[in-house]
């Protein structure tokens, strides 16, 4: 309903006259076109979403935003960091807005995990495992670190509140030569915290799922459960005063606490649905999207060092940014 | 039943005498002693199981096979493959048996993965993914690679037929300086076969879980799963014909086929009482442990190639074993 | 897709209009009203379907069917098995397709029971248990009974191929006094077999489930579990000669066999589509609907039966036809 | 530990030799005999753990009372509420301690439950749903009724601090003529509260599960899960100011509010561990046991109560206790 408000659908673009047919019916009332140059003429158009392949993502968006369209363009948002630059520094000197859409920076679980860790409710945070595997879909045009990880990529700098600073990856290409589909990363940051992925889409389980471990508290989000999708554990360890013990002969140097766990009720609105308002609103209201262009290229730069690992063959930890 | 048909139980050895007194409640015709000398020269001892600190492992089982005895000794087998490797040879010039508790290789679960592994009905392995999380019991002594990860990869070894040949190993001491908690390492087949481990004492959740990810097949392990620990899912990525279609416009390259899963009804006997009977009955047939010295050794040769990938703090791939 | 093709939406009709104005954004080019006499006297308007509150159902599917229209209505079809009856005959006389909403005769995964059960794959039927629980929706103008039994009717009668012959039922009114929140009823089949319900909009657990226990197997059916709605369970009970023993000194007169479990791959598209297109089929195709009026007929007697029992209060199983 | 310091084993007593043998072989030191009588006049025997066929409970227990003894005997107490009377009075005259093996009275996850009850945090109950599946043990002897559901007697007994007045049960004998397999009862209090209970052995899913809907809160227990025994949900109903809206055309009549969910952390001690100990210590300490003969024979009552409707095959209510 906002989002219909907020909005009107103009033209729908692609160059597969028969997707246009299909998506045609949905929305009667908009435009189609296999040739982006109508989009790009027509004044009436403020603002585009891109969802085309990566590959072209440069040169779409950088076209419409030459034209003084603002642009949504889907993650990754180019293929090299270079490209990314470019793009953020296009916009701020146009004045457009800018957004990629690293959809999970607007998932009402993920953002309610986040307010967990900045209130510093679950203490320091000493490492994350994430885990985003399924039976495809295979793709074959770029690898499990571009098509998954750079979902995690997006993720682990949200919840941080800043980019990793290294990264050591594997993988292999079991299906399609040179297209790695099962890919172990570890990111760290020079605080000692440690992110660590599994990404796979060779796999016979779907499973979308972030533990958080904290020195006062745990934190696990699970995509998939869409009733429960965060559960704060009250698990922790403790160190007691040297010398103490149970009551027993045993001296512990550690002691683990069990505090149970509570499920917190969350309002869940559709990821995708909070994304589109989200860059509407930054159009209306003239403000910066927390998925702007620089935190674009910060996720492609990142990406950029996971390959070099990965590629290396060697497992070898890459720093992901210039000191 | 067996067990006590096969053998008898003499003596209870420990050097607190409070821990002697409790185990002496169950068993209350062995005697107890604080010193090792009393069992060694026991000429009515043909047997010991050694499950002292890992530490220790190489000196009392030395000295208990040089007594003529056959020795059970917990995993690790050493602190050092040199150890191992003396240990082995040792026994084996006296013609004693020599096991090592690698007690995930008795788990009736395993084997029947193990046996699908070997019958080719889940195709050519491509990868395994192992997890083993809980919180604590957190130790000093050893940090998780040695106290958890040795029993994935004595898992891993067991299952391929074959020791892993490379191993990158990361992790993080968040607990007690320099003792990791928690471990994250890819071992490497030179066949192109993939383990991935993930090991933490430091995690709200206990999780025992491996996946088997076959050409043909694929399995799930789940340890803590006492009614279903096996379950065999059908799914698979085919590879059409080139050209083929779907009879719309999109030509795949791959295709994922859902075939459904099945759950085999497995009849579990508790792991450590088949490792007690294998051991019994290797003695009474004069056979070879499945888990015997060169076999532990070869799990202290990993340990030490994931110890060496873990301390340098690089990530990199060091390999397992001299070419 | 395909039911566009068979079909043409002309009109939108409810009595409240901001509800109308809601709907009108998704169907643009649907003509709507407030007066059900715009469709009736639409000589265009072939078939409709009728979605209105129980109470009214018979008055409008009534005007419908005498205007010649094929009609769709909601389950259960009338608030009287008598009302039921008469349209039923209505609809045969004037040639028209009357179908009732009994949306779970059309869940793929159910189909898939269904058939386990008729081609005898799992024996005979001993029981079947169904749960439907939930926190709310609560009514205030029909019952739990009305409101969520009237499913399970429908698909005990579907499964077994055949109407319960009497039900004892029991319930409780908690939050608004005499509309039942939850109901416990059991279903009797004069063959032997039975069906039990427990149905309850004040419950802090989702649930719809339905387990089948037949002599051969056991399946269990799970609408909430959109992977495997389905699962088959190799369990029975078997009984051995007179006199057999398992080797120690028990005599056992059953025998229970775990052979595992197995989860069928079933595709599953959306019920209501399912429904919706076997509507447009019949009356394309000039066939029977499997939820025509004596169908739905039958499960208003059952409800008639069920709410004398719950009512009296006596737990008094009440035979749902006269013999 | 503590149960070994409170007491000393004297006699394991056993009609079959066999059973004897294989007991002994865990208590080396004590006196076997398959003769009571020996049990009886061991004037060093000051109390007897009974659990012999329900049959002879009644026979066995008196003569130990007689005798001086103080007894536990397996539930249910007796065959029949006179007898469960009788051993309650000689007790008593006897000023023996006569206590009656509910074990989940000594369940630590339920006598949570129960505070939560108890304290008012839940609100006032509404219904609790009782659920005790598995595949086996088929006995013979007696039905799932007296087997099964006689647990779920006690239990709801103890929850709500007062017995059930009214029971209807209805259930079917599949395997064995006359012995029910499965049995469905409605347990009703005066007060409005409500019971139900799904018991059976011929189920393929082992479930051991209580839901308690309160007005305030509701509470999930199970059995089965070790880690996480009690849910507490904080889910209600709540019914707004009359002509109250949410903003839009809609006026409810309830408002369902879901505010997330708890697991406690419950520290758990082996229920028969627990029940033992109260024994020891109600003689010990002279108090009267929390599941004492009266309250065994409520059970029974309730029990004959509940047999008389399912005999009648009518579903019919019969009220448990005359008032």
């Amino acid at each position: 309903m906002l989002l219909t408000e907020k909005s009107q659908l103009l033209w729908l673009c692609d160059q597969d006259s028969a997707v246009l047919e299909a998506a045609s019916k949905f929305y009667p009332d908009a435009k189609t076109t296999t040739d982006i140059s109508d989009v790009i003429n027509d004044d009436q158009v403020e603002a585009v979403a891109v969802a085309t392949p990566t590959s072209t993502h440069y040169q779409v968006a950088k076209q419409l935003l030459n034209a003084g369209k603002h642009v949504l363009v889907e993650k990754p948002i180019t293929m090299t960091s270079g490209e990314a630059d470019e793009l953020t520094k296009l916009a701020e000197d146009l004045s457009v807005i800018l957004m990629v859409g690293h959809v999970f920076m607007f998932n009402d679980g993920l953002r309610y995990v986040k307010d967990l860790i900045t209130s510093g409710e679950i203490g320091d945070v000493y490492y994350l495992a994430l885990e985003r595997t399924n039976l495809g879909p295979v793709r074959t045009d770029v690898n499990v670190l571009w098509d998954l990880v750079s979902h995690d990529i997006s993720i682990i700098t949200d919840l941080m509140n800043m980019p990793p600073d290294a990264v050591s990856a594997n993988g292999q290409s079991f299906l399609n030569s040179d297209v790695e589909d099962v890919v172990f990363a570890t990111f760290s940051f020079d605080s000692g915290v440690r992110a660590h992925i599994h990404a796979s889409w060779l796999n016979p389980k779907k499973v979308r799922q972030i533990t958080v471990v904290g020195s006062k508290k745990m934190v696990i989000w699970d995509d998939l459960n869409l009733q429960e999708p965060v559960r704060i554990i009250n698990k922790r360890v403790e160190f007691p005063a040297p010398g103490s013990t149970d009551g027993s002969y045993i001296t512990y140097k550690t002691i683990c606490v069990d505090g149970g766990a509570e499920v917190p009720q969350i309002s869940m609105k559709p990821p995708l649905q909070n994304e589109c308002e989200h860059f509407l609103d930054c159009i209306l209201e003239e403000k910066r999207p927390i998925s702007d262009g620089s935190n674009g290229a910060a996720v492609v730069r990142i990406l950029e060092a996971a390959t070099e690992s990965l590629k290396s063959g060697t497992g070898e930890f890459v720093r992901c940014f210039n000191d």
